[in-house]
């Protein structure tokens, strides 16, 4: 593992949010904001979650951003709101990112997945993408 | 939606387990050992979970075991064991099981990932399967 | 199950909130916001949720409530607010209502019991019900 | 209050188990097995969960116990068992039991369900209790 | 156990809160907005919180805090607000309070840590206290 | 930071255990049994959870071990065995551990508290300690 692992984090986060040069960190919330009573946090989140999790083979970016919007509707943690505009940033179809949503009803039920919705909505609204509706009745 | 929901949920186990047609549920535990005291609840479970839900179009068969598999980490639960095989049954790589589970880590924590990553190897053993290491160190 | 499973749910909506012919799912939110990203989305809800679920015999409408309200209290979702208006709508008494949200203190600590009271209180202040006091002190 | 709280738990305990008086706690576990780590435990659980929380006046005993299963498969605790039980002794019907457990579908998921009728038909085999089917399909 | 319960626990909330006499239970909500719906609940959260588990030996007061704390992180209550409040009253230093709460990462994740930091650096700034930094990066 | 990160987890792990050099990594599970499968994960246990956060300045080895049971048991994970072991070889008096977990209860509630204890009872017969009883009754 040659690369810094800060460094690695960094152009994982650039790559996922698209981020320009200027603002490498993108939409990605990594702590910066706790900085004045824990300012390691931004470190861990950068060279652990993203230098190290997020740069693991096995699975691909896709997977990877599904993969964290599952875990954040079956907890409902706030944090589902960054985690779906990086999902249409790294190429998921807003279909992809709804039909994973509703897919959890059988395993958390119906209000989580509502709750999520709600969210999910709110982002395509702000990005003006639509959902190609996965059936025609 | 002419087919029969019923029908169509059988067949979707069917698919995601590759079982016989002597026993098309094949391995998917859809609540039959509760029918004296539920005798209705592996209807819901056909009907709804797999008739419904799993038949949705927008995302693919792949896409939903992970999705799955994520939510039963987060949640701790047993069931984590059948939709493991569920996952390979569908053509899941090894890789990417284990992939989606490490990846938890930064949100569930260690221990929900160390508990789901015993019952993969459980799994993989049973099934004679093993795991290209995703890094070499 | 000859009635038709939407119209069940439906009509059992229109049992839980005393609605009106006229908006036949009253206060009950079944996701109908949400129908531009998820437009299958209030189907399940009314068919599976309503139509399947409540609809089952074995328990009666206000014995359902409750155990809807416990499982939201228990999982601290912001849902509670509409059931516990079901809640009155059924013949829920205020006191049956908070004396079902007290029980949990020994099973889900303090917290999520306040919270949860909370909620009932500006419910109950909205539709200008009063608590019988269940002791006198 | 001027009965005592610990007689007021043990005698609100022993309604619930339909006690002996040789053994008034039943098969309630109070936390006895414990008092060598923690002495002053089972006097909290019975002061306070029975002698003044299951002592409250608002909803019955049915209601208490049927509120406290589902708390109990919302989060998948291994009591379950034990309040089932009390369930049958305070006289819920089997079918109210397994009612409220399949009711809980669209609020925790299927996977709660399945795991809690596995306990409630253990407990019902035991106790040589049946169901009554709620559909005749 | 000569002393009175209530007292005990009204006792204990002004030592942890370090209140006033005009108002001993300074910033802690005992439930009192709630007296209108459960007048009982304020004596409970008195009588059996802070009068008996509060007041049990074994640990201090500021492990006690910190052991709260940690309960709420990892339930995401809004109730934490006021525990970090609490701890500081007794005495923790506010690196103390983050020390814990980052701790927590490897076993509840980063967004649960992240929310409840963004507590605590809301609480310190309204308090004008700030953190030693853990390290000299 | 000089020191090694993977250097820095084990001598912390060896530190937390009291373990021999032979096998510096004692009784404290860091995912070895998984390598097979997840070859990577035992480095992120060693390096971030133990190099990087549980040797974070702020709290002390005590605290870090009780913040930790504290999470545990608030989810109700079965590595509350191995951390409780941790604390009586890091120094914490039984009787902290129990005052801890008792401390839970208007947090958690009951189940979680004496699920936890049973594990601490176990623990505390396979080493021969014994608790000081917080209460002369």
């Amino acid at each position: 593992m040659a690369k810094d692992r800060y460094q690695q984090g960094i152009d994982k986060i650039q790559e996922l949010t698209q981020a320009s040069d200027d603002h490498p960190t993108g939409f990605m919330d990594i702590g910066e904001g706790l900085k004045d009573i824990a300012p390691d946090l931004s470190k861990y989140v950068v060279e652990f979650a993203f230098g190290d999790i997020y740069s693991r083979p096995g699975i691909d970016n896709k997977q990877k951003v599904l993969t964290t919007i599952t875990a954040l509707v079956a907890q409902g943690k706030p944090q589902i709101e960054m985690h779906i505009k990086t999902g249409l940033s790294v190429g998921l179809k807003p279909e992809e990112i709804v039909g994973c949503i509703v897919h959890l009803i059988p395993y958390t039920g119906f209000p989580s997945v509502l709750n999520a919705l709600s969210v999910a909505k709110k982002v395509f609204a702000e990005q003006g993408v639509s959902v190609k509706t996965p059936e025609d009745e």
